[in-house]
């Protein structure tokens, strides 16, 4: 970390941030430039907010070089991780799908649209049975019965499942039905169930924050990984932004980017993403284009009557047309790596 | 509500909107115009989501007419509703300070703070416990020893405390010491939490999310008033946008929107919407004129040793001098509101 | 157009609203509904503002049916339009390469990048020689000194050229030299330059405005398609939003809508998307998956030594081996628009 | 300027960027630091990208120490600027109030708004005769016949006149008719515009771009206080979000950042930054305790039959009301300012 004092600041303002980098048991370099003076902090400064400097008298600027995250960061963990889902590996270089609806809204349906995911070639199904919903009067999710339901129509086919947990006291039942325990995009900050989450041992889908920062979502997932019991799998589902063309604003470069400072494996959501069916195919090429290591889609067996997201949801016809073409784009992947 | 179809939709297509309409328990009046047909929804649509309708064939456009809320918006209770926290009214035509450290570090700091706090005439004493920070690896708050500092620094002088939750595991042991509880910004859309905090019977302080939108946050309070026993202290603290000039966007037009769809009082935190403590001041200023019943600022007694925040605190003196400026912005409002 | 008035609006309100609707020359059609009266306006409303309804008492909402844009509009013209860049088509199918540096720094400088270029497979050279910089105090290009540099090296390698214009008083000159006009993304909504580009009847390069919304850049081309004389390429080359990990969020979204919505091509900008020249390639790719017509890159023999956006700027190696990417990528498109 | 080299950077990697900075014309400081290398450039570094020497290999992190702009910082020129219109004061300690429709309709309209904001103490008229519409089928303006009809109701009630203009063609025109030169938010970065109009004399109003950051506002106020002869007024009206229910974010905390920054005046403009007119007085208040110079608002005889911008233009009962609580609020600062 390196603070810069302003053109004009005294000696004794100098010598106040340096007693407080030595009180925080950091040494400091002092480098006397011709308009200011420049102090580099020496030592472990993860736990050091640099913005604290910034209330000192005569400070001007506070740059941070290395990052507050560390088991997260491709620095300290360089080979790829690979995600183990009950057998189905995430990050080793194939392309997983995970489909299904936004809702499970009982078990014809679950199983209905199980069905279908796999014929397409999804090897992991996805259904919400806790919502959450803007309103409080919105269909909140089928609960506990939900979970038994998407658990049972899986199996049926042998699929993995994915389903988000809201709360601490979910955890426990969310575990014991599902593969992946997911976090939506609202609690990526939701620090305590981050926390509490790492310690159940299964992969956790970390959902990028409605506006979250490639900073933020990586010092997120530093709250689980620091359990050192559960791997990340980041899913990049679109930011807010001013357009109101699309849901949100699919941020494709996350994909590279988080390959360049994270080991853990990245999928893509162009569902939330867009929030549009005839845009999900499109920006699902464009995913594994980027690199993504899989996507998860939602899909309907009847869009027009899906209980939430049918705007966004893909029915059969256009999901199978959608899982040929990316198909087809990861072949064309799979010959550039090997370029 | 409203559902629009496009200008060639067929009768079939008409037909099954009005078909979903139907099921869902409301009637449909159907008006045949020259380009296009549109469908009005006739009964309690507040539970119906009119992005549903845009995955029928043929729709062009929905509009929803009423809200999703219900118990927090003004149409429903036009009163004000005055929050009583413990004798200190906050709705009432009056202005209400509550200042205080960002993170409780100890009895001393503590205590030194509200001194400083009443002596400015704030009448509640902020301060936090559990903190929800960005990294795992940066101070995570006293916890219950904090709270037990606050309330007694706070009972020292004759203040209320007003201190925020993170989870539901600590709502038990917040309640016991606060008389506020506050939900931060990260947590505006936890709505388990919200739902929780809502059976205390304390009044809640909800901030506005990080990109939370003026609906959302309406939502929100909802999901708090849908218990019917704790009231709603809305709280602007500036928003995410592109400028990095201030580390939020203080969105002070929040405050007289707010006003017009709700009866819960809105205070303003000129030191999160802005983070630079010689901003604070001026936008405090500007809170009062815009109509605000109130604010939360940080001050701490020595803002260059603060473990947290300090950028954004006021030390004593110009704490002092804003509580002055702010008195005579709030005196010439109550001339205005006698005009 | 629809205009819904408020629950309680009386009849002279009513009246109110409809005798302007009149007045505007269109006729309306009234619709008495059981909790509002919905009004919609039949005629040519193109030239009416929505908006203006909205200042009528008793008004509650407008909602604008038909666009305001018509000849930019694929409803108005459905087959593509493929524009002839002097023998390069653009939008036929094929996906075509611009490829240059930022800035034209000399004739050795633009006629060695055209040499890349061509060996990448561009078509097309880029360089600016008119340069919109934030500081007066930054290089501001070659001007008219530039543009026979990069003429000439575009004729010696077979290429075409593009390049910007910033100002009406600039535009012959441009135009003498230049094969496409580039209109940048500070003046996608400068309505008077974009009026005299689209008398010169050059193809025009519209890059999307730095906050502009989809619906703002396809009434900016409307100015453009107005003349009947120049057609119109979109270039997505990024928005502003809240994340600093990139220069822009690269939107690529944008090119399956703008495919829906217009009738002319689209290609991407990943170099200004990202901000980053390792970025660049993966978004090259996504860019071709997403179905765009071509992309516009930055490249340079030096990029450390570039005189403006070096970091963004692919030296030879890596453009060669992302043109490559881009290849097989392409055939991987061209099987799923035969499948 | 600091460059910051990586952790692992090679000798020759310094050197490289060594050389680079003395290429320019400066000097270089080494710091030899126990992590990495950190070069501080010395010299006038305004016309220097720190941007470029991130494309240098084994570069991490640059930092810029001192602004690009120079003329229009308050470090070049401490004392407030006041900018005199024709006589009256701009930048003094007074308010001053532009007040005026969104477009010159007629002869008639223009005088009977004058009276009015003559009425309610405006001393300056505003009203748009050249505008900027997202539509091309929109009112373009009424052009020079407008500036006459503005000119001879200024006149006729002894005010001063502000306007907008959009390109360089029509800059002696405008400037024939008007006392203040406007440049709208969309030509914040039109740089050639910027230049020629810095070059009439007249004091510009330079409105902060859509998503115009601080310092490209400031940077952009460089372009025409190079001139030397052109003084410029900053309007604050708002900026691009994802909220939709105002029709900009209102950032009011520009006014003391640009306060702080430059010597020039800055006054507000709250039916744009809002956009709704029962939002403007209390935004307005709100601009005036934020330490404004001055305020620019839509006001018109019968908004409901406004051209452009009705919803956000307040009568003339409305008007008259907000400016009495203007002038309460205005009384309070010069209390305040004495204290």
């Amino acid at each position: 970390m390196i603070v810069i004092m302003k053109p004009g600041a005294t000696k004794e303002q100098v010598d106040a941030v340096i007693e407080r980098i030595k009180d925080s048991g950091l040494d400091v370099q002092i480098n006397q430039g011709s308009e200011q003076v420049v102090l580099g902090l020496i030592g472990d400064t993860r736990n050091i907010q640099d913005v604290a400097f910034r209330s000192y008298q005569g400070v001007d600027k506070t740059v941070r070089i290395s990052n507050t995250y560390k088991l997260t960061s491709r620095e300290f963990h360089p080979q790829d991780t690979v995600v183990d889902v009950d057998g189905v590996k995430i990050g080793d270089g194939s392309f997983v799908t995970m489909a299904g609806p936004c809702s499970i809204e009982g078990l014809d349906q679950i199983r209905e649209t199980a069905r279908m995911a796999k014929a397409g070639g999804a090897q992991i199904l996805r259904g919400g049975a806790y919502k959450p919903r803007t309103s409080p009067y919105a269909f909140q999710g089928l609960e506990e019965e939900g979970l038994k339901y998407i658990r049972q129509a899986a199996d049926e086919y042998d699929m993995k499942v994915i389903t988000e947990v809201m709360d601490e006291a979910h955890i426990d039942v969310v575990a014991e039905y599902s593969d992946i325990i997911q976090i939506g995009a609202r609690n990526m900050q939701n620090f305590k169930l981050l926390s509490a989450v790492g310690q159940t041992g299964k992969p956790i889908g970390l959902k990028r924050g409605i506006s979250g920062t490639i900073d933020e979502w990586l010092n997120a997932a530093e709250y689980i990984a620091i359990s050192e019991k559960s791997p990340v799998i980041f899913i990049e589902r679109g930011i807010r932004t001013y357009e109101t063309a699309t849901r949100n604003t699919f941020d494709l470069s996350a994909v590279p980017i988080m390959k360049k400072l994270s080991h853990f494996p990245i999928i893509v959501d162009p569902s939330h993403g867009t929030g549009v069916w005839d845009l999900v195919p499109p920006m699902a090429r464009a995913g594994v284009a980027a690199g993504a290591d899989g996507m998860i889609v939602e899909i309907h067996p009847d869009p027009a009557n899906a209980w939430s997201d049918g705007p966004q949801s893909l029915n059969e016809k256009n999901y199978l047309k959608m899982m040929n073409e990316v198909d087809v784009i990861f072949n064309a992947m799979k010959q550039i790596r090997e370029m």
